[in-house]
């Protein structure tokens, strides 16, 4: 069998201008790097402004296992699939970060015959968007020190600066740092550290920002830290705003690639989908809207965690309505989430399956609450058999819903026939009505309150008193109207990565909240969260090399 | 008058397809980035290895003095003109550092009607080099420390680490950290700082290569730190050359812009001059000498450090030998040297001229100490007067050279017409007899003393005890061969920045030795270097932002 490398390696790419071209894009509207990649244009992005929207569909998934899923992939095999129905189709995608390359992570481009390519492009420096984002976020920490050591005009409180530096690199020795020693020409010395560039809000801000002039507010709202007395410093006080947004403006254009079956894929953006929102970028989403009958487009990690925040927090402040919305699945995960250990999912295990749908029937019901018509997209494995399938297939069906198989990985566009001509259903039937799952003025503790009953069915919500009273700050300096960003375990409905399936009646422990003023939502910290990880004893980075012609080995 | 930013937004930029044509690159060769910027693909560079080359020019200075001297736009302004007068020529520079452009620096691009453009690219991200640069760096960084974390497998002494990481940022609260805090998590705690990218042995490696195997065989003879008991542990140990070389790869590909008036130029690399050898790669250099008939590069500060570098390190490692030489000064500059304030740098005065000349005329000799013929190119300003003009003209004719008054800055290609003429006589004339100031036999102390004593014309070489044990150690381990890489003030001959026009009778003081064992040289480290530098009370960062149509305004 093929890796998903020497597919991509095999596939014929189109030059990016004929791919544009069939999209709607003209060559004068490209920026291109390298014959297969492109920047469009901002001023041909605004120039759409005035044209319809296409139907929005959203590709979820269940709590993820280490079984595996499959969300990219079915993206991308829809949007194939979509396209070889006839349906003017485009796909938007995040980009992955460089980071998890060298750990044990694969590429995050698809799998098979359902890949964006070039891939390894993709996963490594792709158009430096990742790179202007880093610079972007310690452009802002360097000023914020440097304003320390000319004299801290604003009184920022040296303990209380919460903007940390970024890397798009696995560096666990970078999360926790003393930094500015070696005596005075090097500042004051303070406690640091880095996260991974995706946790930066900058990149929050990079995917939720509508144009230029909002993405350079938005930088000028993020909070750098606080005064002695509790008044926020912002990067506009320290000036970084403009700056900041001069290093983002190239990389602020969405990105247009193609699948190997040669649809076009703006790929654009990477929150992480934690500490922030999880999803591309409101630029590449709206552009594809304005050029396409539809847009497939995915959220990160389970829909309790990413499509909540599609919805609640980027549909919100973009003003998105998704047609339609597919939960994708495979009977391996199904049979993790029904107990079976990850060594003996090769044995059928029709009653693991019925034990593990609940998961899957949990995040139907709940994207249902958001007004959107559900269909599951089931990933075939050469395991599944007839019953495990049947099963999943009846308990759907049993709630109203579909679960289609699905085949794409091996068969390309015809393995995900089904799946595009039931979505094209749902969004022919005209029946969603999407509305958020809260509104802005309820408080900021009952919007966490209505995602933990109505999403996650906890049976209560912990807020410590000094938390508590950290969210009325929030409120009281005018920030009562923002969404809320959940950071928790993306393995279950809980806070606790071990309860699969579907619990209910758990604690929700909201352990800290943080202000994101720039990307426009508070974070609530709901467990342990890790924003710069490591890299393994094994790194991949060890096996990675150029072969004697120059091409990379090793890397997926 | 305009600025070099509306000079350069005004000009009327050729597509860089038609610059390669003109250059004997066909399309196929080139990966554009957007219209203007092309990489040139790394085959194409490899199938004209069988060509004759052309001829070698390099453009070096006078010690630096805050009055300016304009090496870079003479260079391009030479450039210019050679092509103007029928001569085929490519211009070979550096890629600007991002992080100055914060600071107080404008951008490293040339200026007024002698460019290199577009100038907002080069000067911010380009293609991306210097963030590939630094990934690289940081890689290995982080694979050092998770080597420790996992068990430390090779010995590696923690607390004799050499290995820094890198951004492309000023910042000076990075210089000196302790990494690896908060706990068994995150590593092993100890002392670390980052350096900037230009900085990183990683740029002078990339610089250095001939080629992608060359490439990432420098990159695993890297020296990251030692055992308790003095062993090198280098990156191929830690198996984080092939992922770096990975990373590196399509950075390495030479990158082709054009000047103002349409010249083609490449533009890669940029090693600073102080702990690197301060000139574009070797890559670049290569490809332009086997395109055209005559090449105009570059060498960083004064030609103390940055020919006596180019010259001995980068013409050494890659059997380049150059046909001539300019040594740019100005008449403001050197009464600078002869002794007055910039203050009063409007005033005529003679008499200074006739003292600060012996600076340059100490680098013409010199530079004639290589074997090459000189010819010295003298920015005109306004303020110039013609006594003082014909001072230097004199005092270089009187030792066998020509001042040619040059005015490319406000005239273009005319304006350094007849310098260009200069220059084709000199490489008519086949003066040129090339040799290295030292032999690869001579001991380590023995270059630096050979340095000292030809090139900066000290009395006599400090070398401590220990600076000298290690030196000895350096050649027990096989680096006896290895040329040396001096880094001392730019300002001055001497290592004291005071001690301006032709000093004599010095004390050279080698404060400390690294080994650049990727590099291939031995750095030499006499008085204090910056690795990484600070940003000003104002940074211009608090003066950069977007406009209302989304360009950068004060950015230069």
């Amino acid at each position: 069998m093929a890796t998903d490398i020497e597919i991509a390696r095999a596939a014929t790419l189109k030059p990016i201008r004929e791919i544009a071209e069939a999209a709607g894009i003209p060559e004068d509207a490209l920026e291109p790097y390298g014959k297969y990649k492109a920047k469009v244009s901002l001023d041909f992005v605004a120039a759409q402004q005035g044209r319809p929207d296409g139907a929005l569909v959203l590709v979820t998934g269940i709590n993820p296992t280490p079984a595996g899923e499959g969300k990219t992939t079915t993206t991308v095999g829809l949007g194939d699939a979509l396209n070889a129905l006839g349906t003017k189709t485009m796909i938007a995608l995040r980009e992955p970060s460089l980071g998890p390359c060298f750990g044990v992570k694969g590429g995050a481009t698809g799998g098979g015959y359902a890949q964006v390519v070039p891939m390894e492009d993709i996963n490594l420096h792709f158009t430096g968007d990742f790179h202007a984002i880093t610079s972007a976020n310690n452009l802002l920490a360097a000023m914020v020190d440097n304003h320390l050591y000319w004299g801290n005009g604003t009184g920022l409180d040296a303990r209380r600066i919460s903007w940390r530096r970024a890397l798009d690199m696995n560096d666990r020795a970078l999360r926790g740092i003393v930094a500015s020693l070696g005596g005075v020409a090097n500042g004051f010395p303070r406690e640091d550290g880095f996260d991974i560039t995706v946790a930066s809000e900058v990149m929050a801000v990079f995917c939720l920002a509508k144009d230029l002039a909002d993405l350079q507010a938005r930088l000028g709202r993020m909070v750098v830290g606080q005064t002695r007395d509790g008044r926020a410093v912002t990067a506009k006080d320290l000036k970084a705003d403009g700056a900041m947004a001069v290093l983002l403006r190239d990389a602020f254009a969405p990105n247009l690639v193609q699948t190997i079956e040669g649809s076009p894929a703006l790929v654009h953006g990477g929150p992480f989908a934690n500490i922030a929102h999880g999803c591309n970028s409101v630029m590449a989403t709206r552009l594809a809207l304005k050029l396409a009958d539809v847009v497939v487009t995915e959220a990160g990690f389970g829909a309790d965690l990413g499509a909540e925040k599609f919805l609640d927090i980027k549909c919100r402040q973009a003003g998105l309505k998704p047609a339609a919305c597919v939960v994708v699945a495979t009977v391996r995960a199904l049979k993790m989430h029904g107990g079976v250990a990850k060594a003996d999912l090769g044995t059928e295990d029709v009653a693991a399956v019925k034990r593990g749908v609940v998961n899957l029937a949990r995040h139907v019901e709940n994207v249902g609450k958001f007004g959107i018509p559900v269909v599951v997209g089931l990933n075939r494995f050469s395991s599944d058999t007839e019953a495990e399938i049947a099963a999943v297939q009846a308990a759907m069906h049993a709630m109203g819903t579909e679960a289609i198989l699905c085949t794409h990985w091996g068969d390309g566009a015809k393995g995900a026939a089904g799946l595009a001509r039931a979505v094209k259903g749902l969004i022919d039937g005209g029946r969603a009505d999407f509305a958020p799952l809260y509104t802005d003025h309820v408080s900021l503790a009952g919007k966490i309150e209505t995602i933990a009953r109505e999403v996650y069915r906890a049976g209560s919500v912990a807020i410590p008193a000094p938390v508590a009273a950290k969210l009325k700050r929030f409120e009281e300096d005018g920030f009562r109207d923002l969404p809320v960003c959940i950071a928790k375990t993306q393995y279950s409905f809980s806070a606790d990565p071990t309860a699969l399936g579907a619990p209910t009646g758990h604690v929700l422990p909201v352990r800290e909240v943080r202000l994101s003023a720039g990307a426009g939502f508070v974070v609530a910290v709901c467990g342990e969260i890790m924003t710069m990880p490591g890299l393994p004893r094994r790194p991949a980075a060890e096996s990675i090399h150029l072969d004697a012609e120059g091409r990379i080995e090793g890397l997926f």
